[in-house]
């Protein structure tokens, strides 16, 4: 079977050559008889693929020496609740830009555990179409911190500038953002992530965070939802998942031997440029319903004139091995993620594609 | 490289069988031309591995149908909390049985959310020997259930039979002691596990756990640590941890194949009896610490004479391609994990080995 031409939103398509390299040593990790899932994580075997993980995204995201690394699990919806849980404490109150779905959850969560008020949203009849801009947030300076979500991955809506929240320290979801470009870490408080987008397989959560913000946080939760305890650890407190975080590092060194952070944003801003523009060239056809300056080069989302067509779409689509297109079922139409793992010739495929079903 | 005889403690050996399916069909999962790992979770190739996986959860454990089987992230250390979180509200107490380093963790972890007290403890001079009989614990008839942890990988114990707590819920980590033979799942309130003994790698934590509990639940707790969430969501509420699914699956299946349950017990009994009598037949040399009516069948601890020779015995072992035999970093001494997944010879070359270092 030819590889599959994969769209996914996440869990997403991967570099074939980190899973090759995955499989090929799958039994029989490094000479040492044992498949890396069958290390001990305290053992010198996966310290060292623990260790270059942690390293490589300090070196590919230039994480300064004031921030921690962490590698967790649970995933972005478990930082919905872990930074309010760490960060958040009476009487001060949490300000959150509603940009999506997955902002408007990490809101709902943090009401769950402290005061939250929301600072900024673009919502108009249940849908996002854009990011807010600086004029439009209400930020409350004296909030514990500041939270958005920087890629929507439903909406296919994308921050590319970040807000200036000042000394409240800024927060941000990156799940479907992080990694596809260099950013100025040192303007974010702390930054998560998912990993099932850019980084790695699910079960894998990055935590990017002030070392300073670490050893404020709360005391008065449980140990293992402390910041603190992980980053005392080196992310070893309990069992890490070892599997995941060995994938991670085969996708990191995949990366930064593909020459790096600027080449690999320049590949996903020229993917992005052909896919948009193969849109907009048939505008009375395919349509995105995202104002140009919030547009996402991770999520492409459009429509067809009919629900009808859009199936058509998919189901020509599918024949022609791609998938992964079909919009989240929150709000249908068409999807399609184009993390750094999707080569620019899937996209070519894509949009020649479009070309010929319109015709 | 020849496989190595692995006696870790976990992340532990997997069947080898469970590992080579992993390796055929990494790059591409029944013919799809994707890995198990890029598809998405929401699509019909993944929700069948991840339905496979509770299907056979609840066939070989013989769930009953008033109980969940919960998928989750985080391990045993997440449960420590999410246990106290879901069940524990003032005024009422919770009651823990210790017996090693896990059960004082997971003791003190509830302290961080409400009431706890120790309802029996067996620590003698900072160590563990045996787990309490029934008439040495004091159980509280209005604890919000009680605690235990069934096997102690650390101290080489195991509870051989359970407490009968009358209406309290029981609630066990099982974590080192699931699934390599039968129980009786309606004794427990609520049973959980870290996958990485003997159910896959590590990243995934199974849960199984009484529906009236799951409804009894408090509600005033972050979402995402709710188990009715979960429950509620087929472990599909956020992207689970697909991969590790997918080789808990493959696992289970392998042990199904192998002949069900009674074979499995049977099995890892002979294991256990002969690596025991090789300890008591040169007592003067191997010395077992644990009484006789709570050696653990899965981990095996014992002691040499001298910390010099324990060194030597564990460099000969190497030699030999045995590895993960030194004792937890906390007690010392040899410990040798023997899960499911351990074949009998390599117990078998470990006792030959035993034999000749002694002479």
């Amino acid at each position: 079977m030819a590889r599959a031409i994969n769209f996914n939103a996440g869990p997403a398509a991967l570099p074939l050559e980190a899973l090759e390299r995955a499989q090929r040593e799958l039994l029989d990790f490094e000479g040492t008889g044992m498949s890396i899932m069958e290390h001990s994580h305290r053992g010198k075997a996966y310290e060292g693929v623990h260790n270059q993980a942690i390293a490589l995204v300090r070196e590919l995201l230039a994480v300064p020496d004031d921030y921690d690394v962490l590698l967790l699990q649970g995933g972005a919806s478990a930082q919905f609740a872990m930074v309010p849980m760490n960060l958040l404490s009476p009487p001060a109150s949490a300000d959150y830009v509603l940009t999506g779905a997955w902002s408007k959850k990490a809101y709902k969560e943090a009401l769950t555990i402290g005061a939250a008020r929301v600072a900024g949203t673009t919502e108009q009849d249940g849908k996002f179409a854009r990011v807010p801009s600086a004029s439009e947030l209400k930020l409350d300076p004296q909030a514990a911190y500041a939270h958005i979500t920087t890629n929507n991955t439903i909406f296919g809506t994308q921050w590319h500038e970040f807000p200036d929240t000042g000394a409240v320290p800024l927060v941000a979801d990156m799940s479907s953002d992080i990694l596809w470009r260099s950013i100025d870490v040192s303007r974010f408080g702390l930054i998560y992530a998912g990993a099932q987008k850019n980084l790695g397989p699910s079960g894998v959560t990055l935590v990017i965070v002030r070392k300073a913000l670490v050893a404020a946080g709360r005391k008065d939760i449980p140990t293992v939802f402390q910041y603190r305890t992980h980053a005392e650890n080196d992310s070893l407190y309990n069992t890490p998942p070892t599997f995941g975080i060995y994938l991670l590092r085969n996708v990191l060194d995949v990366v930064k031997n593909g020459g790096g952070m600027a080449a690999l944003e320049q590949r996903n801003r020229d993917k992005a440029a052909l896919l948009y523009a193969a849109i907009d060239e048939r505008a009375d056809f395919y349509r995105c319903p995202v104002e140009r300056g919030s547009r996402s080069v991770m999520n492409v989302v459009f429509t067809l004139p009919t629900a009808e067509l859009e199936a058509k779409f998919l189901a020509e689509a599918q024949k022609r091995n791609m998938v992964g297109l079909k919009g989240h079922r929150s709000v249908g139409g068409i999807r399609a993620s184009i993390y750094n793992a999707v080569p620019r010739e899937w996209v070519e495929a894509l949009v020649d594609f479009m070309r010929k079903f319109e015709a």
